[in-house]
């Protein structure tokens, strides 16, 4: 994440990938405060065996377009509501040139981000897979659920 | 792609995957005409042996969120410009709710979608992710020596 | 309505159902996460005897797109402001294909919805008609009245 | 329609209530040039078993609201792109207060003015709504024969 | 004003009138809810002595435009803010189609509304105009107070 | 207006003119470039005798809220579409702080610029107030023809 | 600053001119409301010995335009959020015509328009970049420091 | 500039600095696809003499952001139209973080950006502020004399 005042938002993610059991770490590094460290995190990312990378940035968000231009690693953009209710962020992050793709969630959508990274995981591991189905299906049964107790919400003409 | 309208854009993405060697099926499948179709497909693609899909549709584009909703493989969007610049497609393939994300790309970004395929698929090949090494080595060549060339564009005062 | 959340203001077209005695039914549905649900649904409304859908939902809602996708029935959507003022939600209902209408209200306009919905059963129904112009009648009526209070509002100057 | 030179676009409307059997006339009436001219025929609509109004307007569209202010008819609005890519017309047609709904399509969308017109009208007239099952399914058929030429655009290694 | 809740808006209209000895009426009057009393007033204005009308509404603000097309007094229009950061309002106020003009002020600009219809009615009074001229000296000396009151600000390194 | 460029959209306020017989002069006065120029002009406007004061500007359009600063003369700004499809200028001319209005039109909307003018100086003169009448008049003239020969373009089920 | 109101913002930039030890002076000045004051310190601010100046303002954001037109000392446009998120100021402030350049910073920015002219002094003044460079450096000291402090949050299944 | 594409823009920067007789050289440098270089030119420019860095990019235009990184160099940032009007590229560059500003022009405006430039080094060089009042008066000039010859463009009832 740029800046750690992100961690708010994107703990959800964190909590995801414990969720599912994926191990991962967390960075603050700016692109425009610490483009070293930025460079060396991208750049040694695979070699440290980091397979996708998740890069959260508001406003004039390069951080995860700077990563993407860094390494050949699948780079997830989230763009973080600072200003303008996040579009700026949104059309920086999502606009890259032809060549260096981001990978882009919705605005805020740190929880989005992780899932997508356990797809991305899932290519090549079945465990992760099988989670992510599991997790799909108690989605559905929450609105399933939330679906019945509706239903018995009662207004005087309703049919059922 | 949600229309054969959109294979004009696409056909970048088929010239990619070419490029890399990935093999790869295309379909014209609508989110809003064809549903069955687009269920058959999502739900089997996994089975099929797809690894990643690519979705691209314009105006209010369900197409990549509608597919991403029935399979657990990622789904990369690919917003085409066909009203209001683009933005209305963007923001109806990027703004997901949480837990069914979509990979999204930039507005027509067809290129970068089958870029962004092949970073996925090389999280478990070696071989793709080499390509996808010469690929940025080739691009920052082209750079390069557009590079020189401009510092042939003299101008009176320029320094070199 | 696609998530729990909205039925503070969704409730407010069922109020107004109440008030013109049209019997109705209300379903948490998502079309990302319940997408079989949603299809169960839209496929066996008119078989249920359903004559009009309101689909609400926010961000890149695809509900009442989907459900129209998959039904003759007419189909009211409902953009409801989760992110960005709701114009994602806006975008993303009213944009729709060739050949799949959604009749779009304003956003978080669920009232509306229901006005409009009691308008196309009123096509077939002499007494809902008679309601709505009489409901017509008393917004009128609110208006004159207010207008008759602000003219006893003082000012110094005024002429009336 | 409120300028004649909305013909161009509105004439994809008229041309399905061709394809559909049903009756139609059309109007060039200005919310601003000819406002007795929208009241009377707003108000006389219905007498003359008028059942749908579709309006369309471009810029401050007010046609669509100023006829749904003066009939319970269903008015379908059509925001016309005449500046700012048809946003202003979008909203000055979809963000109607409370009580006063316009069932508003897509920018430009005459096409799906007609077909919602003739799903409100198949309400009651189930020969309309035959039609558009009809006509539901030559459009995918439409789909389902061009993505079978999609699939014999051959690349090098496409996998069908 | 279209509706009795933008009175905390166009009181300061009124305050201005009163500065400025300038006899006006308000009025609840609602494009949509009650098209004939917004006629009745629209149509008898002038006999009626007015010279110069406001009109102020939110969302889809027809109000300035129905009034604008019924009479040939100056029409000030004053989009509220009611949703979208009032974007909708301004644009469904500003964008009128040639011939029938809104001289639109600011989102919720129900001063400066007032002032040009003092800047109107000063083309043949020229007691308003003097207190015009007042007016924008007070504003001036407003700001000449303030930035002597700036001025002594102390900064450690201040030039004066 | 702020530059010789905006002659072909403006001409169409000097032949409003024209018509209305309403004698006018024309400037090219850029806020940012003839500073000097705008001040003299903006100063002196009442006293040559000038009633009513219309700035056209494009992009950062200063112009109209610049002459506003230094007269108490009514102006009518005209935002020109010269990037972003004329929003910046629209923006930059209506949004104007509190004590110094414009009088803004829409995008590009010269004729309107100039009616609304005559209007403002019929408030001491009839007979603009006359011809604005006759005008209104023969303005709805043009759409009851338009509409009466869009009545003879028949479809096969037209009903009149 | 066009406002007293927007010191609350702009006291940033003092500080930044405190921290670098910059001698400043701050002036509200009105675009609109003192535009003989604006006239006076643009054209006088060069003999005065300033060198560089930082206009802030909002809605239809005129001061920092109308002093470039005024001076050819850099002058550094800060955008102030009042309405429509800031969006209308920083178009109304980045949007200038040929000849005439803003050098604009982000909304509300007063920090980095302080930055930004110290960047600009310190093309002559050698003690000013290095403050810079010893500013950049403690900026990037607390990512990382912060991104150490991440570091020791701990998580189920954190790979370090 | 990002690209050799922007050429066609940038030129008129360079015309600029040659009518200034101000020494520079054009460089492409792409953020995304030669970061390193990108590195070397942004790090080295000082040592090089370079005094000012104008830099041009489209889209998600992170060239001036990531070079602003990496120098204490003012930077000029040149939002170049490719998408979305180019509000995208003006977004990415205008909205950075606090402690790293990019000195913002308008879309495409190279021309600005040359004469910001000019601004920022006549800081010390009196000889460039000379010819920056000398290009400030024949733009003046230029505009006057237009303003001339439209005074001979005859309307019928034109006072002068």
């Amino acid at each position: 994440m740029g800046s750690v005042s992100d961690l708010s938002i994107m703990k959800k993610a964190a909590e995801i990938f414990d969720e599912f059991e994926i191990p991962f770490e967390m960075h603050a590094l700016s692109a425009h405060r610490t483009p070293e460290e930025v460079e060396n995190f991208a750049k040694n990312a695979k070699a440290k065996g980091i397979e996708v990378i998740i890069a959260a940035a508001g406003m004039a968000a390069h951080l995860p377009g700077v990563i993407a231009s860094m390494t050949t690693l699948p780079v997830i953009g989230v763009p973080i509501n600072a200003s303008l209710d996040g579009l700026d962020a949104l059309l920086a992050i999502v606009q890259m040139p032809p060549g260096i793709p981001v990978a882009t969630v919705g605005i805020n959508a740190s929880m989005n981000a992780a899932i997508l990274a356990a797809q991305i995981l899932a290519v090549k591991d079945e465990k992760i897979r099988e989670k992510l189905a599991g997790y799909k299906e108690s989605m559905k049964e929450k609105i399933v659920q939330a679906n019945r107790e509706l239903a018995s919400v009662q207004y005087k003409f309703k049919t059922n």
